[in-house]
């Protein structure tokens, strides 16, 4: 146990803190820290209701200023502050030794790197069954996004294997529940809003996830175009996203190879399920899984696969995939604490 | 009014009849006849229910069996009977002297024509924006699907200025409210089911408005495939497109040119609304409109087009635009009755 | 038309004001006098959103300051300012001449009297049913809340009556759908909070509402009191009401006496239904109408009747019951522009 | 190792079955089974779906008849089977040997016992925190109804106390998720007719759990009678009862006592919640609690105490509190597998 050494006083439970604890990610972080067997909530800082009790899941959580977190206490800090607003307390934990694992998309592939943290060499980009080692070996990782998260583990084994029709698009139509716009009074967010609504938004390429991605591709070794949709749906959670790959050659035998490109590919994954049908939200919801199944098309002349994804925005898609970044970097079991 | 010589006895409402009127298609259109200025529901029929007496938005209908309607009483009948099971009853209510618009797919380009209704020569396909004088004329219109009304209105200014690239794939992602999966006691259609739920289904091309919509696209001269994916969405109605396409050169003023070829192939029709940002199902429940918008797209090499449309599956998706067909056929005003 | 001789200018139309127009009544209100016969939309005003143009329904709406308002150009103003805010722009409103139809609480039945106001002398309570006299002869009406507007019609022929059991507690449960809360950007109201949700708030007779049942079952002569619980819905409208009575005495004959009362004392109402089954949400909900229906009780030594109110808090609850009170002032037919 | 938790205690897993396991209290079973440190699941029967695999949470069922269940190889068997039907099982796996937890109606008090059972001595009525001793003793148990776990739970220490008006009618106004209702392919259970609706069912008296929730009051002392009045909400789960109860007397420190009342007497029980404010679905939801508050009343007369409380339908009110007793029944700890 790599850390039990650094932290002889807490015999049974390693600390860690949350920045930003009071959004809809930072509240499932919580809750999953609560459950871990092998950490501890050191703290929870909330600036705008610093001093609040609040019930999360089963436990209950004192907010504190983000100021008088004690980032010294904690052996590794999440981050769940605003883009824009991370980098700086990223850079504070990494100054107090913490190991840290940044959510906002601060640090992401396809950003420009806040100044505050040059110095910082290599920061994976924690999308972790393809970065598993690196993020092993890491003291700071950047926490992919949700639609990103769902997005790129599904292309993943096509692109490493050449299979995308050179110079394409990839058009990609995805849906998010109203969580993933995060924990703000907006009134278009608000229920009378939003029930029996349905509609796109940060449409034509225009949303903060486009960069991450196309970043991510093109580091796969994929000479493609993405085009990505985003759309919000009437749920609290989860995400599906619908990719539309014009393939570089028909399937020798398509109802076959998209199902073994991917159970090969992910094999042994904990957190990786292979569909034999299209995966709806609530085969994924409060797991920390992504659900993915590939589709033969009938019909078009540009030969196409299509691929689907779904996960749950905040497990998978935020705090879960953070935590089993934090348990690579911890030293402790890749699945411990995380539903499946 | 054309048919009032034939109608003499009903000085100022022409009698119309639904067969199949227990559904959500055929209560909606006994709602709107029971409000439209000009039309009098003589009788609706629901053989599962018969003898039953229900209020239908603010009037009541007494349903009877489908044997027992008085076709020859009514002027105009409207079929909303499953598909398969249509075609007997238009073929009958023919034969008693009706007009009749045929809201099953039996009748629609792509599907292999009945042999009971090979006689009738034209039917023309009741997207009324694009066949209103064939309507006009006709005693027999097929009543477009609800994702074909929608995708084919957005589509059809793109066609038909040849602005598709030749033999590309035009993708389509498409939602709809659980009433276009018509009113059957299904468990997948539980709210307990459906309820935070989101799911693709009838992937790869397999679903049956395919075949209308290609045949469709194929009539109006464009040399693209489809690919239609439909989802099923946790809200009760409303239907969104999401369309890529796909197109032959760059667009020369990118901003401005999608808008345009809309509002001028669409000039003046009370129903189309073509809108500057995405349309969202709020925009258009309880309307007979469909609304439209066109999104330039970056960072992609193909040239491509973002194209939304926006429906109520129910209305302008079903009733609605039956109602506007039958008002044409009748010698009505095309938007008596409909709302807007 | 009453009126018609003092705006001879305007040949169809009078000529009407919305104030506070951007929260969910003020829109309701714009939607139903524009689709209305015989009012005219001269202006609505939103302080933070002055200059916005805004499509609600069918017709476009632009917002202008409340400073801004041309108040004597208006024949009668709808007030839908907050609680407290409004006492002030009815003031205003008088001032210009204008007949007011005020939807805050700030002139109802057990709130005080605002010192603004104190010349007005006799200001109706708006429950038209009630009232229709006074309303029509009045230039001040306060239109009632909508959770009073579904209970005290229900409750009226009880009371009148005599058959409720002296002193006993009136317990009411009641649910509203979240534009209840008004157009509030709070954290409580979002999607991701209320979906899937059901509470109780206000417990303890703590509600606003409750001064004004209280006051109005006064009014009718009960000796009774009123113990009222409001609950949080996840729907976007409507309210239902479940009335506990205690009763003076067991019913003579128990499946008949309930219905006959409320058929006898509103026979003839337009916007009163009086149900066999309890009422639904989806029986009242945009339109302007409660729905009532009592049902006898088994089992209590105490006699009990169950009564149970619906009605959509937007139309009946607010904005129709408003035009309702708005027609009976300006002498147009009551029913003008309200949907049933 | 520091992440060996207590799963590892169990060595040998009790075999148990789940007769009618395709319902929600069914699955739910499963699906707790599944996770269950110290019970295996042997057999899930559903006969309309035998041979099935179906995933249940994170794991797999094969579905067999109801007929070919190994009754023999299992310690205990649930009984999710129809009310009416259950009985007829119970018996037969009484025979087998089994010790049963019977989910249906059939043998909870206010029900006349089945013939087929009518040798079985006294069977518990499980409402575990107030019968603990004899469902710890017992080989068959009546597990309660949903409704009835909420609110006699929440009244038991009134009662017990004596606090309630002797003679006095507690009304009862709660409502429901529609698993509730069960899996049945029911027309108005659809989602197109649930969404945005919400309505009274089961008035005045007639609903089915009225007999052992007034049963389970006599036993406990109580001179009242209920008035019971369920609705139907459009979540997918959770209950809350608003409880209005006459007392026999003011309280005399009306903010302190009603709290301690229910602080004292169930201190120390691991699934029940004391609040200080009401419930709220999402405080139990996907928890084997029930959380109770109380809340004094202003205004009236008749002294009066507001009780509130909230379960999940499915395990507290269904599958958890199941376990809960088959965990006494089979002498492992009364929280293993159950969330909290």
């Amino acid at each position: 146990m790599r850390l039990m050494n650094n932290y002889a006083l807490y015999v049974n439970k390693i600390p860690v803190g949350v920045l930003g604890a009071s959004g809809y990610a930072g509240r499932e972080l919580c809750a999953l820290i609560a459950r871990h067997p092998g950490l501890e909530l050191r703290f929870a800082t909330a600036n705008e209701r610093r001093g609040e009790r609040v019930r999360i899941g089963a436990t209950e959580v004192q907010f504190v200023a983000t100021d008088d977190a004690p980032l010294g206490e904690a052996a590794l800090v999440f981050s769940a502050l605003p883009h824009g607003t991370s980098a700086e307390w990223v850079a504070r934990a990494r100054a107090a030794g913490c190991r840290v694992v940044d959510l906002s998309a601060d640090l992401r592939p396809g950003n420009p790197r806040p100044e505050i943290l040059a110095h910082e060499g290599d920061i994976p980009y924690g999308l972790t069954e393809l970065a598993r080692a690196r993020v092993h070996d890491a003291e700071l990782v950047a926490n992919p996004g949700c639609y990103p998260t769902a997005i790129l583990l599904a292309l993943a084994p096509l692109v490493e294997c050449g299979f995308v029709a050179p110079g394409a698009t990839i058009s990609i139509s995805a849906a998010s529940g109203v969580t993933g716009a995060g924990f703000s009074a907006r009134h278009d967010l608000l229920f009378g809003e939003v029930t029996e609504d349905f509609r796109a938004y940060g449409v034509g390429n225009t949303h903060r996830h486009v960069a991450e991605m196309q970043a991510s591709v093109n580091a796969l070794g994929g000479d493609c175009d993405l085009l990505f949709t985003p759309h919000l749906l009437p749920v609290a959670r989860g995400i599906l996203a619908t990719i539309t790959v014009p393939l570089v050659a028909p399937l020798a035998a398509p109802k076959d190879v998209p199902h073994s490109l991917w159970t090969e590919r992910y094999a042994g994954e904990p957190f990786i399920e292979i569909g034999a049908t299209p995966p709806a939200l609530r085969d994924v919801v409060r797991r920390n899984v992504v659900r993915i199944a590939a589709h033969p098309v009938a019909g078009t002349r540009q030969p196409t696969l299509l691929v689907f994804a779904a996960i749950d925005n905040l497990l998978k898609g935020a705090a879960g995939q953070a935590l089993q970044n934090a348990n690579l970097m911890l030293g402790l079991g890749e699945t411990a604490g995380l539903p499946t």
